[in-house]
């Protein structure tokens, strides 16, 4: 994988130009065996030039300067379609782009291309797209995780050492977990969702896929700061940091434990306490009513218009076509009431520990678990609650071995810096 | 009507003492002869005794000292059951009150009990509750728009200087308008509806009925500043405000004109703009599904049982159980929509002026106008654009001759101490 503060040596000190690695970016993801890829931006090499020459003038626009990054096909980027993984979407390229992209060029970042998404969003199991299901490096048979799933494979397969992702219920989160990736989903409504294909408004995030936290975390410098300053680096330590683990039976993993993760945090100097949060699954429990109705919302007309879906897509969106509005009002209520539940019980918690998922990677098209649980909410359960509540969370590859797995980092007094810092503390 | 400058002045200099005009005040409560009064506060005197002795005390917690305040029947006053103008709620009596109730107290106000509602304040005429209509003071035969019948009729008939009402479509300033007081409805979000009984959470609004600006803005500076400074003193000028005359035929009204108040305003030095708003037919037209899918959230168990609800309000949030989530959701898309494209219309003028409602007072149970319109939707109209907007506006009594019609001044760059600058121009 790739990392941007090695990049960004290298890029600024002139060791490697932004026309080399942009090239060498764009070679590996024409050569794609994981399905990862959608489309190849076609100014990037030009962009390249540009970046090139300011650096021979001496003008460095900050640690992404040069930097390739990959977006997933859901954000509006001039030239391309926004085809969303979907037969539905028009061909039309993108007259406009939303703030996120326009604040990575400007911190000198190279969008090299699209990439892969299970349709519309609307899944977590990266296999469902018009383009055909997207594969994991670490075992091409299966899954990826979504929706990122172009975004997690792409940067574990070291195409690119960052991307861009949207997280609505698990969709950066559970992809990085699977992939073993670094995944950030800000706080809700922090960064603008403007020129992204949206899933559901009220619960929409846009999120970053890195190597590791560092990259991760210059990302979120550039795209939280306009002014660019911060460059990533993190404090130190964690000492005192009171980290809750959530250990209702709701927030168990089928194969994988925390203990390592806990003794790597204790180790840096946090404080453990046990977390009870016999409200959860009714927190969750309202997920599936609120994200359905707005998704339901979006794409009602051309379902009507028998719009050319994959199946499994058009199966759930019309499942809901006559859910009432009551129900979608009292989910929000629930949600609102849970919420300040959820805050009350964690108060004195700098940050949440958890799974990032309750599965690793799964087969490719396969819909239940072993245990007989549907894969899709397996690999949702735990990443959704945070999506309810709007705090920040973070997937973090799990300190073990086989097949990835996440630990997730969840906000609560700390903001996106602090879990970031918690979060490298995991990093082997 | 009684004015809380002069009210106050009196009982400061002990010309009046707060026990005195409470006893007045619980006099002309309990001979109602307009149905406006639900229940009389049985501390009352107590809590006027004791802000009678902090008097002799000189302590004088400012204008609202010693004041009486009515509080329309959807807000919990502890001791009292909050009835909402139904036979469905309990007769139990509250055991908290909402921070307004607790501001008012704090600034020395006595609440001297609870006035009329139209049922769950489930619309505009008022002539809809349990306990049956509320008369209109300037012709008893007549209704005084609801939902705050019961605060509107009490002030216009003089029996208290002040009252709370809520404005979700309308529910302050239309009967305000039509019995001939001051309206105010603050912006969305700004006075908290804890201890309030809902109708619908992402529209209802605190608001204050009084005789006069002036009483209004002293009643808006308690509310909206804890520390209780400021005193109602408004700058004296408009001079140079720019004034938008809504001018589209949405907004005339069947017999009333705004010629004479703008003739006002421009006598005071405003600058008038004729302002086109081509959407706010698509604006007011998602206001019904919000409402309704969001009131008929609350009572959807209690209708289900069979709660003794008054016929038309059991029949209106009847019809749209089955009204589908994806239309609400739409429904709140237009909406941000529409608004974005409202203040950009707007986006120069300090505040607008429309008429409040489209017709004056009609006789109790009319339900269509002469002209063939639902008497319900021409008391709706003009004022819910405002709660779909969030923004704050104000109705003052027109300057012109017979029942009272209601002038509407909407905050766009002026906030609501602005608003009530404008409106008190109009006063005669």
């Amino acid at each position: 994988m790739l990392s941007v503060r090695d990049l960004s040596l290298a890029l600024r000190s002139g060791e490697l130009s932004p026309v080399e690695h942009v090239r060498e970016t764009l070679a590996r993801l024409r050569d794609d065996p994981l399905n990862a890829v959608v489309a190849i931006a076609p100014d990037a090499e030009r962009v390249a030039e540009e970046r090139a020459a300011e650096l021979a003038r001496h003008e460095w626009r900050g640690p992404l300067h040069g930097v390739a990054v990959g977006v997933k096909d859901l954000f509006d980027v001039v030239g391309l379609p926004t085809r969303a993984g979907s037969a539905v979407t028009a061909d039309t390229p993108a007259e406009g782009e939303g703030p996120v992209i326009t604040r990575l060029r400007e911190a000198g970042a190279v969008i090299v291309g699209k990439l892969a998404t299970h349709e519309f969003a609307y899944g977590t199991t990266g296999d469902v797209s018009a383009a055909g299901p997207t594969r994991n490096p670490h075992d091409p048979t299966r899954i990826t995780g979504g929706s990122s799933s172009g975004s997690a494979a792409a940067v574990a397969a070291g195409y690119v050492p960052l991307a861009l992702g949207t997280d609505t219920g698990a969709s950066v989160r559970t992809p990085a977990a699977l992939c073993g990736v670094v995944g950030l989903k800000p706080e809700f409504g922090v960064l603008s969702t403007e020129g992204v294909f949206p899933l559901a408004e009220t619960l929409d995030t846009v999120g970053v896929l890195a190597a590791d936290t560092h990259s991760a975390a210059v990302a979120w410098d550039v795209l939280s700061r306009p002014d660019g300053t911060g460059g990533g680096i993190q404090p130190p330590g964690i000492s005192g940091a009171h980290v809750g683990v959530l250990v209702d039976e709701y927030w168990h993993a089928h194969d994988f434990s925390l203990d390592a993760s806990i003794r790597l945090l204790e180790k840096a100097g946090a404080e453990i306490f046990e977390i009870r949060t016999p409200f959860v699954a009714e927190l969750a429990g309202v997920y599936a009513d609120i994200v359905s109705a707005e998704a339901y919302a979006t794409h009602r007309r051309w379902l009507a218009d028998g719009a050319p879906y994959q199946p499994e897509t058009a199966e759930r969106l019309g499942a809901v076509a006559d859910a009432p509005a009551w129900r979608y009002v009292a989910a929000q209520r629930t949600r609102r009431r849970l919420t300040a539940e959820f805050a009350a019980a964690t108060a004195d918690m700098d940050v949440l520990i958890a799974p990032t998922t309750r599965l690793r990677a799964t087969p490719i098209g396969e819909r239940r678990t072993p245990q007989g649980h549907p894969v899709r909410t397996d690999l949702l359960d735990l990443t959704c609650p945070f999506n309810l509540t709007g705090w920040p969370a973070i997937s973090v590859p799990a300190p073990d071995e086989g097949l990835p797995a996440g630990v997730q980092i969840v906000g609560r007094r700390l903001e996106e810096r602090g879990i970031l810092r918690v979060a490298g503390v995991l990093e082997r």
